[in-house]
């Protein structure tokens, strides 16, 4: 969703959060939905008349976009203007940020870990962030009135919040969200050159366990090749630390060493029982959907 | 679950498929559970009086089972019992039944694509197979009337059948099932070393991706060792291949070369599309369960 501007879904428009809401969105084709879904929020088509008297600016785009719409707005917004945006990385994004964003200006960096494998207004949900968590940055030159407002706008729409610096968010996630994609990703390719290969219809019979990972490598491709680049250089560890613990893997399985297989097959349930015990899934079986 | 006899769930029993159903179960707690859910099925405790009587025995353990199984049974089988099992890998297998069951006997193979990451009688569904695959296995020594049977009897309890020989439904699962486990396994083993290595609390933010990669990590590890030995030869041969592709997904981050990533990102996205269109998984978005 290419967006910018105050986005709020129905519900949290009936709690107030927002007194107004504008959108400024680049594909026509989700102009259409937005009106057809009747979504809250004006479609502005330009800052100038607009943006002096924006109290917040949410940048919903992928990150390569923040360049180009940071030139836009730099003659519009004033330093009260609290600036945000929902990135998934936050390093090298910040440099870009800094570089291009008018001096005197403060961006007050947000990651709300909700969302699904699609993109687009129509998925949009109403307790979309309820009990999610939002990780907002703290970092030397963050504003600190900034980040207070930003705290309690996001627990104001559901989310628990949690403060950290850009380098410990951008560790954090390659390995609980960035790897996991990437290797997502990566499985399915396998799983295509496997079928070309073989020339079988593997994918037919993928409920066994490449169903769901089909799901994850079916996101936005824009803004994963953003995330990976942003965060490449946590990513390219993420990625030597799997790489090695695969061929410990593949060592096990190849000399049958039995001790040292049920050892890493055993130990992983744990982390199984701390997701759940944390409430970030359920303890209930997936046997797929229907 | 670690069962031999003929299961069927209650609305099978009622839909007539068997007129008895035993139950051999070697864990106590298993066998509690069996009498408190009053599931359909006798529990026998040997072979001795009964065996001579069944039409279709089902092998439902782990492989490493399987010899000392055999080893109880062969004395009581005749040329008539139907034997056949669940086990996810054929090629291996089938060589310790060939050498340990009783010469004249015939055992037939099969792997119905149903289940979840949990295992135990508590977990039985009524409409576990309905619309499931079914592979059944045809090599040079299959007995074709037993293999008739078997086809006529998964398809009574719902699933959808399909015939191939060991080595292609070995390659196959090799790629479709045994690999997408073992990278979710690796992904948590290596998400482990990372809160070890860092001090942070990672698994906290799992819901960007980790937490359904968890999921399938907690399946039962005896029930994994089994297959991962099984059908080495295959997994190792796909491990080279998804390491091959994890590099060459590195490359173009560390190089930033977004031509070929976006390639990769917008290729993968059709085995989706190719997957709801088979209904092996629903086109609905996944915002994680609650």
């Amino acid at each position: 969703m290419w967006v910018i501007g105050l986005v709020i879904s129905e519900k949290n428009f009936k709690k107030k959060i927002a007194k107004e809401i504008y959108i400024y969105e680049k594909s026509k084709s989700n102009i259409s939905k937005i009106k057809k879904l009747k979504l809250s929020g004006k479609i502005i088509k330009s800052f100038n008349d607009t943006i002096p008297n924006f109290d917040l600016i949410i940048f919903c785009t992928p990150m390569s976009e923040y360049k180009k719409l940071i030139l836009k707005i730099n003659s519009f917004i004033t330093s009260n203007t609290i600036i945000t945006d929902i990135g998934s990385s936050k390093i090298e994004s910040s440099k870009i940020i800094k570089k291009f964003l008018k001096k005197g200006i403060n961006w007050t960096r947000s990651h709300p870990i909700t969302g699904s494998e699609v993109s687009g207004p129509e998925y949009g949900k109403d307790n979309m962030f309820e009990d999610k968590w939002c990780v907002l940055i703290k970092d030397k030159d963050t504003n600190l009135r900034h980040l207070k407002y930003l705290n309690s706008f996001w627990k104001k729409i559901g989310s628990k919040t949690v403060i950290m610096n850009s380098e410990k968010h951008d560790k954090i996630f390659s390995i609980t969200s960035h790897l996991p994609h990437l290797v997502a990703y990566n499985l399915v390719k396998s799983a295509q050159d496997s079928e070309k290969k073989l020339k079988f219809n593997l994918i037919k019979y993928s409920a066994g366990g490449l169903r769901d990972f089909s799901r994850i490598a079916a996101s936005n491709e824009i803004m994963w090749r953003d995330i990976f680049f942003d965060n490449k250089v946590n990513i390219t560890k993420a990625i030597d630390l799997f790489i090695k613990n695969l061929k410990s893997f593949k060592k096990d399985i190849v000399k049958k060493n039995n001790k040292s297989i049920l050892k890493k097959l055993t130990q992983t349930k744990k982390v199984r029982t701390k997701i759940i015990k944390l409430k970030q899934d359920i303890d209930k079986p997936d046997f797929g959907r229907n």
